[in-house]
């Protein structure tokens, strides 16, 4: 079900209803949903006093001996909803728990039926260091990041939105919260909660805000775009960064109930944590633990640091979110904390005058090829001087740069033939630096040359296994295959030529 | 005084004095010997026994009230040498003293008269971290590497010194000894010790082996490079690597009485002093004390690491010549060690299939912007395959390389403003790698910017100083005037591309 079809639903149900107890808007099991869409219930509850403090609701719902519990959250104006992704075909029934007499006992039925294609479900980790969709079909990382770009106007929304469709990137970083900083001095057009001058009113959400987001996420869904949500960021000047606690739980469970019916959506606790200073690692723990507790799609979850890495071996993270440009470290920190680790902030492409945002189109490229070689995944941003200072890192907009088309020729190369997983491999010849990576069966095995151009090699393949062999120019996006077949110690002639990649596939195998 | 004017003076002398006892071959003061010129006096001395072993001779060198003592060598026929390097205007005296009688108390003189132009005298450490001639004049390291030239044909000796004086490099590192690595599976014309199928008769060594040296280091030093002169390395299949400690030491001594009154010397203990797996770090130490007791003119001295990073910081190094690629450390190190660094080896431009060989001449050449900016020096070396496999690393010969013009550039540029030492600054924007150097009174501030490509940037210049600014590509060689002039916190608008280097100069401080 995608957004106008939810709301087109959610419309008709209120209609059919009256305000004071309403019936269950999908109490006929002939209500059909797709495995991994978003059902929503609505229910008229109470609408005086502090819906948002006062009334809890949860549902639970169940399909032969399982059940999932999921929260409900208040809307406004009197609508309470219930948001769920059902993952496993057949009839599902329901039924709620709330302390308002109104929501109390409500219950019925839905169908799940199968999902049409290109609808894969949400993503989980696979073979250990990578990811795979519900379907089974691998998920190749490839992500950016517009951290405010739920807070631009519509316009600039739509030309994101164009912009991401265009390009290689299936996973957006995000932020909940308004951005404050270099480049974001503008006040966003809404706020998540009311907003009296410098004061905010931690009581009560606000409905429109998170409506916004949900819009936005659905979006980013119907393209296959993963929804990062990053929860907390210290680039702040309204106060979020720094809310009394049974606001940060309030938030966090809000946010949790809204959205975690969205196959697409990833959680980050935040970006650059260790720079939120009126946080312990206590609060991270607390964070963690309720969205363990909540989140009953156990959606995949991480955070990102500043400057001192967060130890991702915690057993709450799924895999590594890291802010590093040490691409060569990938392969040992994906070991040390048997993760997937996506370098989620590289540096950027760009030319402001910060130094991680002023990389060259192939460095940024470069750093994708250095994490693939690692077994690991690279993230990009751009951050190019813009007079109406709309730079797609925060804002979205438009993209100007030269490295989406070559991370695009490269994750094309991945999805082609490496998608089942791959590792690091070491390089011959005395160096150090893992250059290499293989398909886990090794039925791939390739190579990226960086600063470096030999004209010959020794590689030394996998036995009783024979190979053909290509080259690859990762900036001027050529191909060339290279005569012969290869095995054992294969002693390769090569163009001598930096940014290369070689890439040796197993004669036979698809 | 050159070699050819020196071997004239040498068979002048001999022809003048009977075979039984040579007479002073400088006994008048009316002998004139440049400053920083090798004076060599020969006599004849016992040719039976075994002269290198059995036969002691030091000469001490007297003007005013200093004296310094050297050791002088037998070069075979029955011929003794002492050579000696004045530094100092004035008639200098000298006396014998041997355990041969025919050697013992002989004496002279000679006058040392101003050095000509260009003859500027030995290197040594200036301003902590840098170099100079004993004339003063800034000595901007450039080296580069062939570690076997000695051994080559001279045919490919005369390319090498033709390619030499056609490029940037002012140092070149240098074996004594024969080398047995890839692309080097030559025996070589001579050897240093006689030899017997595969052994080797330590007990003499071979003169003519040692004379062929002699040639090489003073063609150097007519070019103005300094020769690194390697005394032992893995390289080997002869035995050189491990010989007994008493050979080691005569070896030792022998080439300091042969080498050290060159100008041009500059002492290497080891290259990848390491992977010498005989030697222990007590046999380091010793070899260490040799040098500084028997080098009368305290010739520049270091050690070169393969794995294991030497201890800088130990007093008989004059400064650190590493193997390292992590440019970013030289600042660091510098602090730490108290000395000038050179990145004698960063890796070499090339296209073999070794990954310390195989580097884009745009790679190696950002390798020396990179230690620049570090208040470091790079170290050049030049590894494309060739037919013949003469790689101008090992056996020099002719250069193929993009980057020798470009390090020109580089090194040009370094001697015209900013030769009188200069340290890193912090680059602005939370950078935390120096990206920046500086002249050390300010006048010249320079950043190098490698990958990346900002088009704005602020820089923090000294208080109470304005100046111009100056954008160079170092790949493209250009030198672009930014129109206005820069003082304080200064705000540049750049041309937003790659590989760039922003320099300041203080306006009308040449």
């Amino acid at each position: 079900m995608n957004r106008r079809e939810l709301l087109k639903f959610t419309a008709l149900a209120l209609a059919a209803e009256s305000a004071a107890a309403l019936p269950d808007s999908a109490s006929q099991a002939s209500e059909k949903v797709q495995r991994w869409d978003a059902v929503e219930f609505s229910h008229r509850g109470p609408a005086v006093g502090n819906p948002f403090v006062d009334v809890t609701l949860l549902a639970t719902f169940r399909l032969k001996n399982r059940s999932l519990t999921v929260g409900g959250f208040y809307d406004g104006d009197g609508v309470y909803k219930i948001r769920f992704m059902p993952d496993e075909l057949g009839v599902w029934t329901w039924s709620t728990a709330s302390n308002a007499p109104a929501l109390h006992g409500k219950s019925g039925a839905f169908e799940c039926i199968a999902a049409e294609q290109g609808n894969r479900g949400p993503v989980s980790v696979r073979d250990g260091y990578h990811f795979a969709y519900a379907d089974g079909a691998p998920y190749v990382e490839c992500g950016t990041t517009c951290y405010a770009w739920a807070f631009q106007p519509e316009a600039t929304q739509r030309q994101t939105i164009a912009a991401l469709a265009a390009s290689p990137f299936n996973k957006l970083r995000m932020c909940l919260f308004p951005k404050w900083y270099q480049h974001n001095h503008k006040e966003p057009p809404l706020y998540p909660f009311p907003r009296n001058g410098e004061t905010n009113d931690y009581s009560t959400f606000n409905a429109a805000y998170f409506q916004d987001l949900d819009r936005l996420i659905v979006e980013l869904g119907r393209m296959g775009v993963q929804a990062d949500l990053i929860l907390f960021h210290p680039y702040d000047k309204w106060g979020y960064q720094s809310m009394p606690p049974d606001v940060d739980e309030r938030y966090l469970r809000y946010v949790i109930a809204r959205f975690s019916a969205y196959h697409n959506v990833w959680w980050s606790l935040a970006n650059e944590y260790d720079l939120l200073k009126s946080k312990t690692n206590a609060d991270w723990d607390w964070y963690a633990r309720i969205l363990r507790e909540s989140d009953a799609f156990d959606h995949l979850r991480s955070i990102h640091y500043g400057n001192t890495q967060y130890d991702y071996g915690r057993g709450w993270c799924t895999h590594a979110g890291v802010q590093d440009s040490r691409m060569q470290l990938g392969a040992q920190w994906r070991q040390d904390w048997g993760k997937p680790v996506v370098f989620d902030e590289c540096r950027y492409e760009g030319n402001i005058a910060s130094t991680w945002g002023d990389l060259s189109g192939d460095a940024m490229t470069g750093r994708f090829w250095k994490a693939a070689v690692q077994g690991c995944y690279g993230g990009h941003g751009e951050t190019y001087l813009d007079a109406s200072d709309v730079l797609w890192w925060s804002h979205g907009g438009v993209l100007h740069g030269t490295s989406p088309a070559k991370i695009a020729f490269l994750r094309s190369l991945l999805e082609e033939t490496i998608a089942l997983g791959h590792g690091p491999v070491g390089f011959t010849n005395f160096s150090s630096d893992p250059m290499g990576a293989r398909r886990a069966n090794g039925s791939v095995i390739f190579y990226y040359f960086d600063e470096h151009q030999p004209a010959e090699g020794t590689f030394v393949l996998p036995e009783g296994k024979t190979y053909t062999a290509e080259y690859i120019d990762t900036l001027k996006l050529t191909r060339t295959p290279l005569a012969g077949q290869y095995s054992g110690n294969a002693q390769v002639k090569l163009p001598g030529t930096p940014w290369g990649s070689l890439w040796f596939r197993e004669k036979g195998v698809p």
